[in-house]
């Protein structure tokens, strides 16, 4: 998960062994890896030092020797002393009992996973959520660079809705939406998973149940479940989610609040029909259930633009929308935006300032000028274009080798193709199994528990060519494992 | 505490009390304004639309007769129908309801009133702990922008503990003063306000105490106390924190951590003694007690630098260190780092990613730039320059105008003087007086419950004539209420 940059140098005259003792020597003395500390394993560290493995357990040895290490029951490491020869006076505070105290919830084992897994050299990335790298607009970038140069951006804190110049040009955009959303009821975000932890800690009480699609991004990131809350998962057919149930379950559960991604789902990928918007608003309202609406995939239709947001049709203020540019122009902007009624933005803007006194003045700045200058939209049509190519080197790669052991649907935007697998092997199983041929995937349980034989590919990540190599080799793995 | 930008037109032949009719309806219609929302009071109102306040008054009578608003109790105005003269079918979620149940607690009311004031025209602000715009490097930072305009930055997500190229620039401005932290031992926040946020939630518990000193800067941020823990106060003397009283304190208390800020000290000024680190350091060891050491105001020394950090004599990874550009650089960067022992760090890591995904990429490439550029380092010695020279009329002016009523410690760094009034006055009337006059102060009761008389200045934010002037009317104000 860390980086570290120290390595042992191949032209020194002591040996590499000695100086990996000296170098854990002082991380351990000086604090870096308090007693308790359990270190990590051997094959990482002979990855993190370009050793192999029989160097690191040569050093290991001896600091086990000299008492500084000690292995425990797990098959791990731990930091046992701090000092040579000489036992600790005081000992440290027990920090593994402090990480383990915090309210928040870790992220799930697979997530973390998957993230130290993203920087592995090698690795196929076919399930990542975001654009990747090539497809990130720098060229663009430094042509706006240069003309902010020219007026400085303003480097004070900013107002608590955030700048006023970037609400402005949302505001006309959302407008354009059909959603009659002034500066006044905006509130700018560091992207929409920030939105999500103010709408928790900000609205919600611990107990309080949030229903979702299911399957959902929602059950991958324990945003409600750190602040206490609870999530009940909706079914959902080819229309989105069933809007007939959401009065039921949110009855039988006492949904405080419903979250939904209507458009462009993650990882479905079902765009909520017309009719069926019309519907869950009606639901909604009559029901009293606050909505979050997450449009972040919005902008990335590639076939025809998508059905107007629910927040189009909300005459009585029961949507909270949030947007993003994380999906459409950068995620290092860490820019998104909350769109409600004014008293609700005024309580999410306080909490915002208690958390970080506002997002980056420059990202907020800069993404002004991609929305104000053009550049945004000319940038969106070349994505498009760039993900039709990459959506149908998928789509061919699976017709090709998933046709007669998988089905799924042709998505019309966003990132995701939702794979159902025949015989329901455990994505589990699956993850794994492709982990090992350097082939990164997501697997479904991530969205919910019960989901057998699913997997969520993204088109956005990988190349064309890398997608269509990539899904022919997983189809081999999948058939290995049946 | 929003900005809205609508205006009526003054060139328009519909008059203003009608297009603010229209606007307000708009606005409730729409569902910005939901029913129960209690709207702004009419001076606010008739500040906001640049009209009298009797424009106004006409404009609210005609929607109440409408039925769409109603006077309340309390002396407001609240929302009671969405729609002209029909009662709405399905009433939306009561969101007051929502914005009254959430976990977070809302900043203080008095710091709200600080935060809407600072926006005021005219307003002279003799308490505002940040960098006064004209101290903000605008110049150099436009220097910088064209520069990176050449190799543009990347605008993907970023690792986990931010980016590394800025771990390694702040690794070795530590290194300097003493602390041998390595990047792997870095997280990179938005902020030492996130970092708070994140080491209260990742590594704390409900019900836990938190020591720090009395009075603190923590008593006005409701950062720890949202997230279920309590605050004890440790009196000061000239050397800083009473070390001699902690471990008392966390007995008595069962403090779970300690919250220091040993260097320019937020409000009191005060730089700990070497002797007095010493001690807190071996009190902390001895009582396992952990430390946050926040150290935001270090770069800011005016006669010399102050002795080293805590951490840089923590070798048993007792210490947590927070660093910022908040207060040296640019506080819209929102660039921070947190020091300590790696586990804590992964920990802290894995929070910051489910919150926010990670700082601003731009933010953080910007930063790095500066720090290894050397641009920060020559900002460095003109900001100084600048505040010595605020400094001196701040304290010229309280010599002049306050030597017969207060007394105050001349800081040899940071921002604050915390200017004890004699007789006791109530800060929150000496507040009242001077924000009618125009004059915005921090009352001593945000930082310590039981400050009598005490004020915040902040030699910061206002120019040098600013100071002279607005001190003198001060003292003016105080003298009134005696």
């Amino acid at each position: 998960m860390t980086a570290s940059t120290w390595r042992p140098s191949r032209s020194s005259p002591i040996p590499l062994h000695r100086q990996i003792i000296e170098h854990l020597r002082d991380l351990i003395a000086g604090g870096e890896w308090p007693v308790g500390t359990r270190i990590p394993s051997q094959r990482e560290l002979a990855a993190r030092y370009g050793v192999n493995r029989s160097t690191v357990v040569a050093a290991l040895d001896e600091l086990i020797a000299a008492g500084l290490l000690q292995g425990d029951r797990g098959g791990g490491t731990r930091v046992v002393n701090r000092t040579w020869g000489v036992l600790t006076a005081s000992p440290p505070p027990d920090w593994n009992e402090y990480v383990r105290a915090g309210v928040q919830h870790p992220n799930l084992p697979a997530v973390q996973e998957i993230n130290q897994a993203e920087f592995r050299p090698g690795i196929l990335r076919l399930g990542t959520g975001e654009m990747g790298p090539d497809l990130l607009p720098q060229t663009e970038m430094a042509e706006l660079l240069g003309r902010m140069a020219v007026s400085p951006p303003n480097l004070g804190y900013g107002e608590p809705n955030g700048d006023l110049r970037l609400r402005e040009a949302i505001a006309s955009r959302l407008n354009r939406l059909g959603i009659a959303a002034s500066p006044a009821s905006l509130l700018i975000v560091s992207g929409a998973l920030q939105a999500l932890q103010l709408i928790a800690v900000g609205l919600l009480h611990r107990g309080q149940v949030v229903l979702t699609e299911k399957p959902s991004y929602l059950y991958s990131v324990p945003v409600f479940q750190s602040a206490g809350m609870k999530l009940r998962g909706v079914p959902m057919d080819e229309q989105g989610l069933r809007a007939d149930l959401v009065s039921v379950y949110a009855k039988q559960y006492s949904g405080a609040m419903l979250y939904t991604i209507p458009t462009f789902h993650n990882p479905s990928g079902t765009v909520m029909s017309e009719a069926r918007r019309h519907q869950l608003l009606e639901v909604c309202e009559a029901t009293r259930l606050p909505i979050v609406e997450d449009d972040v995939y919005r902008e990335l239709w590639l076939d025809e633009p998508p059905p107007l947001p629910l927040k189009a049709k909300d005459a009585s203020g029961s949507v909270l929308y949030l947007g993003s540019l994380s999906k459409s122009l950068s995620p290092g902007l860490r820019i998104g935006w909350i769109a409600g009624p004014q008293p609700v933005i005024e309580r999410l803007a306080d909490i915002k300032m208690q958390s970080d006194y506002g997002s980056s003045a420059l990202s907020q700045q800069v993404a002004a000028e991609w929305l104000e200058s053009g550049l945004y939209d000319r940038h969106l049509e070349r994505l498009r274009a760039a993900l039709r190519l990459r959506r149908k080197a998928a789509l061919d790669a699976l017709a090709r080798h998933f046709r007669d052991i998988a089905d799924w649907e042709a998505p019309r935007g966003g990132f995701y193709i939702w794979l159902n697998l025949h015989g329901s092997p455990s994505p589990r199983k699956v993850f794994d199994a492709a982990l090992k041929a350097d082939l990164l995937i997501n697997p479904g349980h991530l969205y919910d528990r019960e989901a057998e034989g699913r997997l969520r590919l993204s088109y956005a990540y990988a190349t064309a060519d890398e997608l269509t190599d990539g899904i022919a080799r997983l189809s081999e793995i999948v058939r290995s494992l049946g």
